[in-house]
């Protein structure tokens, strides 16, 4: 172990020799400044440029810069690398890569190009970076959610007749037919996704303008830049522009709760995934086998899911810890939370890849499922109702005799196929005190689980017709949706092509 | 200590002894089922009457139930002495209160009353208790957000053009009025209703007709129902509607955001607070004083605040952990979320109030901030600025100049008021290199902060034209969530008339 | 809807009208200083006797208060009727309780009983109630942890040669007995209970003495309060006594990890009670059915434990988020902490309860879960182990022989019983391509399960010899815990006993 | 956007397209193998070497491994090169790095390097990994705590008589010295130092023996093992060996807890970093400026420390979420945790850096701290105290004079300096209705700060020996644990050449 300083100056000289005593301080490089470059490098720069443009021409366009000034930054802006700005590393020359290319553009111009931030700050700008970053990347976790339930949707048609045991409370409780289970979940997805896009909302909305806080002295169109850069709008308040994180907390948010929802249908798959409930077997390229027990089969991508879908949750509430109690204002913490969403983003859209892929490949016994539904007593709420619709009998009377009957052929060691015209009579005697005279058909039809199922012919129902308004529904809120996706990649592209246009006007 | 049983024998005879055997248990009675009894009998019975008659019209619109055992039926579900159900206790007798009203029910109509469970289940008239119940605690909530709003706006309007220095990074930044703040603050509260409204678009949706989950073989009319309880509409999927928890966590997410965003504002409060910033002087009803120290004058209504709007995220996250990983579909984890998320909307209503009453009765010293606004170098910005404006020298250049200046004039010990046309042509001759000959009148305005302020007269800058758009559009915002508001009581009550009137008609 | 105020002077005077103008104003009262009285009266007023008592006698040693105005003031503060104080209700004349007693000590002491004050603070003394009450919780929550662990050792004692088959990923692993299980869930409360021991060290520290926050001029013995009040210690740097969190922090994450343990046990449970898997039967008590599912048996204790261990996670966080980013120092946030780690420390001892009531009375179908093990594959790690023992061939390969024998007799049909010395020749052949020549009874052998068990006669294997082992570790583990209560307890009881002593001496 | 899949079938062949068919599926290798393998190879391959040597060792002591294959088995293990594994990237050749470095072993030795693999399995071989990386990990992470402890001490000591005013509530309290409050974070932060070394010791125990989850038929030694590889012991059960994250969680808790402690002290350094309350001065080295307000001098690192130590407590709490409802047995969901845990001990890291850094290089402003201790109403708690000194009036009584006198002065604009003896009679008078008669030298000191800070002399006091005794104190506590850290070294240390000379006598 390295020896502690034993007194406060040399402990501050210790830190001198390792850190230099100007900014930026070589710890501070490590942890924020370095990292921040290299997220700025990868991420950032052509966004920049574009905010770079944008501004520009609304400055020209407002007369605030000259006509010649501004072709001459304008032209310069065009020519510099940014491409090779990829291979920089940070030095510390600069404070950041706003101040780096600033610098070459200044160099170019003659001093000219520092007229490029009048009206503007790093504050406005850096913020807005973040709200072009965080668009593309939930922009595409939607496109991925929505490939995720239309994986759902086929699934649920695929089985839309697949008969099967709904178990409720860890017990049998009625038939069902498996695509029923995967539409509900295909509708928890949609509304995962609808939390997505109010989020998106959040997100894209130009801060630009705000400057500082305070806006400009100078007669600025936030409208203009909002426009070029293909939002849907600015946010008003220039203090709350800079000071509100709104867009980072309802997208993780939004996340987390889609994690967690995602998390639950998992839950589901891996019980369903064991030895004895068989309902599904997931194809071999996604489970493992042992290094000891030579006869496994381990299921390990549904483990991952649950683990890394668990994770999601950790690490969306890291961003929304990082604004908790910080004051509302202009702060620099967010450029931590930066990294933080979209590494969250980027772990579930990671979580929704390999659960398709899973889903997509899933095996069902449709022959072992069926089987079962026919064995078990998970029919016998159709029983009750049936006396009730058959013989008038009050349904809580009904529903008597029904327990009483599964609990003596429990006793007597009876499956559902056991239950004869006599014993039901006996029972029913039994609870009733009245011998039982009615026509026997209609309860032994009650016992059948497909009628079971088609019975159910209601809104949101288990009947093939309801099955399939169902499916038929699914198909358009996906299609809906990415009509939706089409138009923002369609208003992001058309301000992308109306700044260029523009820029060539301008530098021809 | 008490002895341990030193068998597995001796062990379950102890708990036999004091638990019972057969159910309910009472150590699951002193857990869940008690305090299940008594969070119904206050909060749900009148709901599950409404349920009732509902279903009950239904029912008999759909010829499901006979035109006179429906009349029977609900003349006596009328009969029965609700209100009294608030003196009973929980006794073992019945698993629970919907069980007992049964009981009594059923007495009452010489067993038909057991009809009115005919195609439904617990599990979606508990879940639509649920939405009913959540469904008026988050309307309650958003009006007292709304009322919270209001104050903003009208402390925003009162101190439309109360100079003060914003901070930023803990620094004076920019002058600016403390209205511009508070209509930042405003809009921030503003998203949070809009989550909450969202959430309540969740919690408006009628499960009821899912039975135990795959709704029934009679012809349920789920939509007259979901009309009858004054739903939006009814959830459709049947699995859905009883295995989606989204209004739980979607409320409880929206909550957590709604403190943590009234949680920065109350952080920036107790800054400004401190008798160094003093920026705000919270009223004596808010402020308690110290038992040794008598100077003392705490404004505790604060940090009770910060305390308690952290308390509300871990709450409304114990209602998501709740779900989080649990099976999606039928589990009685519900329930204890029920009370979690009671106690979350109840806690950040009290918070609103407290808030209310603090940020209703604050006094602000507008001569000391003013007078420090004036002393402070926070308007140098601005003087760049006008460098560019005035003398055409490019900002960037414009902006090293004030920035030497404000470090030279540090260095002399100077304040704003000190900087003279000479100090000024000293030092931008150091920066430029050449004799300054301009005018320095344009400079000399550009260091008022009135000006400063009245400058930024663009789309949510602090000018007084920009200001007051934004309170009226505060006042438009709020007017136009309480026609929402309105909107939707008078849908719940019509429904309710709607019953009442169909009820009469039935047992008259 | 009421009426929204349309200027700030309207809403102040609507303020004022409700609130008064006075401190405590109507609101704070409502959301702090009632529940706070409550919870004093209820919760803290004997030890806010003992306290006053130890600080008296420690004054009067110290010779800071004189032996006639000492006595006095202990005279009267026994003379009090503190039971009568559960019938006050909070009326704002008085601050809190604290003051309210003050005020009539000062009363019947003709102002004299003032000086108990002298030397403290309310800030230590509530600092020093909150760590008497949380001591006091989190010794009893020990103590039903530690029934709980005992119904472990029990429950594994039981069922120590109960033959299952474990399993790992979902799948069939190997054969173990049940009580292998148990007593590794027994460990992991273990841990858990020395987790809240070491909180306990946090809690049992007096801040007494630290005053405000600076400590006193007055020559105060710290050590001797300490001592009187039961403490091991005092909290020494008098800043870090009234600023310190730890004692609150350290209890919400040990609980919080506890729940998390538990919850593990209990996903086990659940997985175990379906009935597919029928590891185990919760008792009749325990479930519940369905309103029309007649033929369910629902294990909703189960259910409830799950939804309210994962409470428990959420109100333990909450109890961190208050301290989270809260000053270091002295602050009111604490107050409202007492409240949330009291509920959380009370819902965990009602989920043991629960969870030791479940345990105490579970049934187990030991033939079904041998049967199981007797048919499944999960005994050939043990087949490949002989292999080498054997016939010296390498693991590895061993390995290969058998995978591929199980996947072999899969696509057979084949069960355990169904290896012949035949077959596996025949796949021994096909895998090494040497004929098996060696004596089978050793393999077949290794094909029971009862052997494997058995044979894993190493430190914390499944023989009897190492179960019996750990059963009597176990019962070590919680006699030494007993133990340490047990001093504890003592402790405390001898410094109760120690100051009526001392104070019936000063008084009679 | 691509086209979305319009049948089942299609998009099973659209994943088996992308994925193929087998083990392991491409979406699988992205997500989880190949980090893991990334991992694995920076982090694992040298722990993997010492599981294998000492594994080794014991199968040859234990006679399981004969002496020659044991020889041959370990020459060749220690032949292969590893370093030269750091340029392998993950094909899916091979499931993991274990498997491909077991290939190696198996094809250098002809086969026999396949019994390396006897007794035991990946499961415990796996977490022994994850115990020895979080192992050092964790090591790191509390040396790098002592110094920052150490930082704490250094600066106390230096500040050991700066003079300066405490806040409570945000008010003025009392005088004290600024090494006080260093010497309580110093407190807080050894605190957390000692719960991290509780976590430690989950961490420092050896699962390996318990194979897959039941231990062995082979007669294995589990405690040589351990010994072998520096732990303190091994977890007995051998299910819970391979069951319980604690060594995760209780790291975890620890960590969220130290990052929640920092934070505050981080809240309260940038509340002194403000202008108005300008209690510290954070060096150039790690305050930025603005782009447009050339004034500012911007603390970001201490935003920066905000920021990070929040995203600290949500990403520890994504370990724990991993485990949290997880089953308590062999699940793959530890690996994804492992990454998780990482991160998250590098970041507290990382924030000690800086935090050191920033604190070692902290100016202050002694000479302003001093005024305002001078000039602040803050000694007033002595001035009663001494009220009670000299003449003997009742603590209570002299508070109110004291109150009134503070309440008194400030309405007359005076200041501490301003209180003469005719004032104070004046007052005195209309609270206690008598003339005050005595001397009003002792009333006088009590208004001097250095007297207050000078006569806390009681442990834990602001006194010059209190905080003598305490800086010594802490020197102390650094001390052993420093000891404690070189223990922990040595032992490691004394393993790994107790292995190395093994097995160089086995390979000779």
């Amino acid at each position: 172990m390295k020896q502690l300083p034993s007194s406060y100056a040399e402990l501050t000289e210790m830190i001198h020799a390792q850190d230099g005593t100007r900014y930026p301080a070589k710890t501070l490089v490590t942890m924020e400044l370095q990292p921040g470059y290299e997220r700025a490098k990868t991420k950032m720069i052509f966004p920049m440029l574009a905010i770079n443009e944008a501004h520009l021409i609304m400055l020209m366009e407002q007369n605030i810069v000259s006509r010649e000034t501004g072709a001459l930054i304008m032209k310069e802006l065009e020519s510099i690398n940014y491409a090779g700005y990829t291979d920089h590393t940070y030095t510390g020359q600069f404070e950041d890569l706003f101040f780096e290319i600033e610098h070459e553009l200044i160099e170019r111009t003659g001093g000219l190009g520092g007229n490029l931030h009048l009206a503007r700050s790093r504050n406005d700008m850096c913020l807005c970076l973040a709200h072009i970053v965080i668009r593309e990347e939930l922009l595409d976790l939607i496109r991925i959610a929505l490939e995720v339930q239309n994986t759902l949707r086929l699934f649920a048609e695929e089985h839309r007749d697949t008969l099967y045991v709904v178990h409720t409370h860890t017990q049998h409780a009625q038939p069902s037919v498996l695509g029923h289970y995967f539409l509900g979940a295909a509708d928890l997805l949609d509304r995962d996704i609808s939390r997505m896009q109010r989020a998106y909302e959040q997100v894209n909305r130009s801060p630009m303008g705000a400057a500082a806080i305070t806006t400009s002295g100078f007669p600025i169109d936030r409208q203009r830049v909002s426009d070029l850069l293909g939002f849907a709008g600015f946010i008003e308040n220039s203090y709350d522009a800079i000071g509100n994180a709104d867009f980072f907390t309802e997208t993780a948010s939004a996340v987390s709760l889609a994690a967690l929802n995602l998390g639950r249908v998992v839950t589901d798959l891996i019980l369903w995934a064991t030895e004895e409930l068989h309902v599904i077997r997931v194809a071999d390229g996604y489970i493992s086998t042992s290094s000891i027990m030579p006869q496994k089969r381990n299921p390990i991508a549904l483990e991952h899911l649950r683990a890394s879908l668990s994770a999601v949750k950790g690490l969306a509430d890291s961003v929304n810890l990082v604004f908790f109690k910080s004051p509302y204002g202009d702060i620099s913490d967010y450029e931590d939370a930066e990294d933080h969403i979209s590494r969250t983003l980027e772990l579930l859209k990671t979580n929704y890849r390999l659960f398709n892929a899973v889903m997509g490949t899933l095996e069902v016994d449709r022959e072992l499922l069926r089987r079962r539904a026919h064995e078990s007593f998970s029919v016998v709420t159709e029983m009750a109702d049936e006396m009730y619709r058959s013989y008038g009998i009050p349904f809580r009377q009904a529903h008597h005799v029904v327990a009483s009957l599964v609990k003596e052929a429990g006793a007597r060691g009876y499956n559902l196929k056991s239950i004869s015209r006599d014993f039901f009579a006996e029972v029913y005697e039994n609870i009733t005190g009245q011998a039982f005279a009615g026509d026997f058909s209609a309860i032994q039809k009650s016992m059948d689980p497909d009628h079971f199922v088609r019975s159910r012919d209601v809104a949101g129902g288990t009947s093939p017709q309801a099955i399939q308004y169902m499916i038929a529904s699914a198909e358009k809120k996906i299609a809906r949706r990415r009509d939706w996706i089409a138009a923002e990649e369609n208003r992001i592209d058309q301000a992308d092509k109306k700044r260029e246009t523009l820029v060539s006007s301008i530098i021809k």
